[in-house]
């Protein structure tokens, strides 16, 4: 039985059509675009305060909402700010979620191409009206300070959702939906002439496994890949960040029954650290799509053990920077300090190795050594974040305590060129603020700097000329994945090498950013993340290649 | 360095670029459209003779190809007509194939893909002018008779070739080919602007494992996939179908040193049933695309091992009919006897299981009974075939002893409708000509029907009546794969419910078909071949999914 509610579906249609037709033209011309305004103003004169008031509403409780079959409840979410949040979530039974899932995908597979984006836009839209609320919900679970908690959290990730969805849309619309007439003339005797159409047949049941640093901003694009392509996806989110992806999946619901579709195409099922779910969940034979966020060893067990799925993984990698000459050494300096201070560097596109000839290197200043240049990052790290209160607002707060834990470890690695330091937030008392360490490496420390070491550690590391920094950043991208390259040179030839360098380790490569573009954003209709090409992701946000293989055609024939 | 023939590659674009957006377009509207004739006399008026005189020119010697590193020969195709080829061709170095490969691929890898797709159409001119002198190579490797040897090793092999190139090259041409301009407002103050460029980056290596039946038809869109998005190509052929690939390689190496490109892009890897080399090539890490059609068990091998590649596979499946009515009972009949004996039912896409209510269906002459429909397919092939001079010409010969020796097995599997023959082919004796074994099977008998009986082999299947037809059908093809799916039926909800099971198992239904189209037929830039969502195949010919994952984007972005 299919409940599309007709006239409610095609206002979506009608609403939304526009949308989609200026995110596909923005994806093709790949110049800067955005839906949803990333200035909190947009949302309201008092967006923060009623923001923060519907986030405390949740605090302590059970979070209303529908789970098939869920009895008892999980929930432990602590924020890194040093709020206990006390929320729980309904305990799901996965027979029942996977039942549900597959129960509500036939109404929903025949709904069109069109319809199905439309409704995946009208939730993004809503999910728009609700950014202030997801971003003290993104804030508190993920430790991300207010700003980026905000953007990232919000219109950003809003943005690579609707880019998700517009993809989706596009790579659905590459053949006609309607019935097409197929006439082969047959010389003098009359043509062959056939009625043809094709379904859009979704894969199956998909799972996004949400992750603790960017649960929207990572989670929405597999999100509305698979929804808009036809699937019904499982959100099962990371068990430090269930709240914001709730909400989400509320929103989602909400919508889709209202647009008379069943809402069981958008479940949530949390777990808990102590009782894990995804293992079996991604493991069951009706999961046919897994998008995952996370790290490379789990990554990896996905991808071998869940063969009748598609696995789209985003794990670690060791993004490096090669600094080679410059001309505003200074602007160089400034740049790299935000990067490697932007969320006490939890972000996958953060720097962890910035590759220096040993030699040193030529400034608009003149030569500076190899230790020059390492004593001006460290200098620089700390002068950006010397005032507490301008620093945690960019640090935000380390998301786990184990990542807090690595940096004391990683302090024997090298050379500490500038120690990591605790920080009092100014108004939130309790909250787990460091700043970055970074040392200094030889190249000879493979074992140190081809593993990703999560968080605000960085390496600087002496090479031997220019050269042997490509040479070696390549390699190292290629056998253990980047998601960024950077690179600083005033020299056309070495843009080239480098550029040759990035083509081999298939990594996006930034060039003499000392303004306010940093290596670490990307932009969603413009900058691909990741490229899907190394080990540190199999897939690209967002590609055709990123959903084009979420549904299959099925072509349908018969003689005119 | 990179020898590209700056004209000759500019030449080739204004030449082919027309070809290029009508067949864009045609793979958009996706009615009919072709680029290459399919009547011989296209090809000139002695084009038979000339074609076989090329053909005969190969017998008895050795090939005259480069292959990287190669010492030795191999050779031991034998023609299903009865003639011994005595072709022998150079037994090739993996090591210096693959190290031949990769060097090749960066200056290709630095072209447009305007320039890549516009060489490869002029390989595909290039081999289409030489369809008479391959349609002999492939009537003598596959034993096609000799009007489908042509057709579909000739231009139809040629057109999905081009379909390959055209979703290849649309799927690069996603984002702009040159400089693009972001610019970023940043309220009062000046924006943020970048200039940025997206550059193609291939996987790597690829190789295309080659099947004995449809060298060419099966080969081209792997090989041209991969080439058109910047990859080196290794082609493994089959032991038993090598001339058709070698004289394609030949082709295109001709046109990629023309251009200046490496001809090593190109490369034939040759091997013999005695000392196969498909496993030790397909596992090389070099290897990083593989495209196979052959066996699920050979399938199955390579997607379990080859995962440091994508591996697009066209495996066996349990193609079916469903008859639950017709208006049209002798037109379905004569259909269907064509579809039973084209090329012996060798394809991939030749019906074997047709289902059918035990209690009979209704017809334009009123009810027919199980027994009466089954011996009305029986006759109609029977009648079809028997002027051996024209059965010869629908049946070909037996690719594979094999293939024969199976047939004679397969007669203990039910009740014999109808018996295979042996017939003497009128003007080439020694050719390996049988006709179809057609049984009645239970439908408790699934152990025979479940699993691919691949040639001459068809099963009449007695079920409770539609829905049961339907429902084991999909479940059959959900499970075992199923190309193509086919129903007779009046009834327009049977229809209704037939589209749902094949949407349910992701196979390509035609309906009704009585006239001139067959089952077993699709038309390149219209039917997708395979859908890629059964065990049948993971990969479907050609959508955007066969091409996108091919390559990656990889980013340069730099303050402007």
């Amino acid at each position: 039985m299919n409940m599309m509610n007709g006239a409610a579906v095609a206002g979506l249609v009608d609403k939304h059509k526009p949308t989609l037709e200026k995110a596909a033209a923005a994806a093709g011309a790949r110049g800067y675009w955005s839906a949803y305004p990333e200035h909190l103003k947009a949302y309201g004169e008092t967006a923060k305060d009623d923001g923060e008031a519907a986030f405390k509403a949740h605090l302590g409780k059970a979070f209303d909402i529908e789970v098939p079959g869920a009895s008892g409840t999980v929930g432990s979410e602590q924020s890194p700010f040093g709020v206990d949040l006390g929320i729980t979530y309904p305990k799901p039974d996965i027979d029942a979620v996977l039942k549900a899932a597959q129960g509500a995908m036939k109404g929903w597979r025949r709904a069109s191409a069109d319809q199905r984006a439309a409704v995946c836009v009208e939730i993004l839209e809503r999910l728009n009206k609700k950014t202030p609320e997801i971003l003290f919900a993104v804030m508190h679970t993920t430790g991300q300070a207010f700003m980026m908690a905000f953007q990232a959290g919000g219109p950003h990730a809003q943005d690579r959702g609707l880019e998700a969805v517009t993809y989706g849309w596009m790579a659905q619309t590459q053949v006609p939906a309607g019935e097409v007439t197929w006439e082969k003339p047959q010389g003098k005797n009359p043509p062959l002439v056939m009625k043809k159409r094709w379904h859009v047949s979704p894969r199956g049941v998909a799972v996004v496994v949400g992750c603790a640093t960017f649960p929207t901003w990572n989670g929405y694009p597999g999100l509305f890949a698979s929804l808009v392509t036809g699937n019904p996806v499982v959100v099962k989110p990371h068990p430090g960040a269930v709240l914001p992806l709730a909400i989400t999946v509320t929103v989602a619901r909400e919508v889709l029954a209202e647009a008379g579709f069943d809402p069981n195409l958008v479940t949530l099922a949390a777990d808990s650290v102590d009782a894990p779910i995804t293992k079996e969940l991604c493991t069951r034979p009706e999961v046919k799509i897994i998008d995952f966020t996370g790290s490379t060893a789990f990554g990896d067990w996905l991808e071998q053990n869940c063969r009748q799925a598609q696995v789209y993984t985003e794990k670690a990698g060791v993004n490096f920077v090669v600094i080679d000459s410059t001309n505003d050494f200074k602007g160089m300096v400034r740049n790299m300090a935000f990067t490697l201070s932007l969320y006490t560097g939890q972000m996958c596109t953060t720097t962890q190795n910035i590759f220096v000839p040993k030699g040193g290197i030529e400034t608009e200043d003149g030569h500076k050594s190899f230790d020059e240049v390492a004593q001006a990052l460290a200098a620089g790290v700390d002068k950006f974040l010397s005032d507490p209160a301008r620093a945690v607002e960019v640090l935000g707060a380390v998301q786990n305590p184990a990542t807090a834990a690595r940096i004391d470890e990683a302090k024997g690695f090298g050379t500490v060129l500038l120690d990591s330091r605790s920080i009092e937030h100014p108004y939130l008392k309790g909250a787990r603020v460091r700043t970055p360490l970074l040392l200094a490496v030889d190249k000879k420390a493979a074992d140190t700097y081809c593993r990703e070491c999560f968080g605000p550690v960085a390496f600087v590391i002496a090479c031997d000329d220019t050269a042997d920094c490509l040479a070696t950043a390549r390699r190292t991208a290629m056998e253990h994945g980047a998601i960024t390259a950077g690179l600083y040179s005033v020299k056309p030839d070495v843009v080239e090498d480098a550029v040759e360098a990035c083509l081999d380790a298939q990594v996006a490569l930034s060039v003499n950013l000392t303004g306010g573009v940093f290596v670490n954003q990307t932009a969603a209709f413009s900058d691909f993340h990741a490229t899907g090409g190394n080990p540190a992701a199999n897939a690209s946000l967002t590609d055709l290649a990123f959903v084009a293989n979420r549904f299959r055609f099925v072509g349908v024939r018969e003689p005119a």
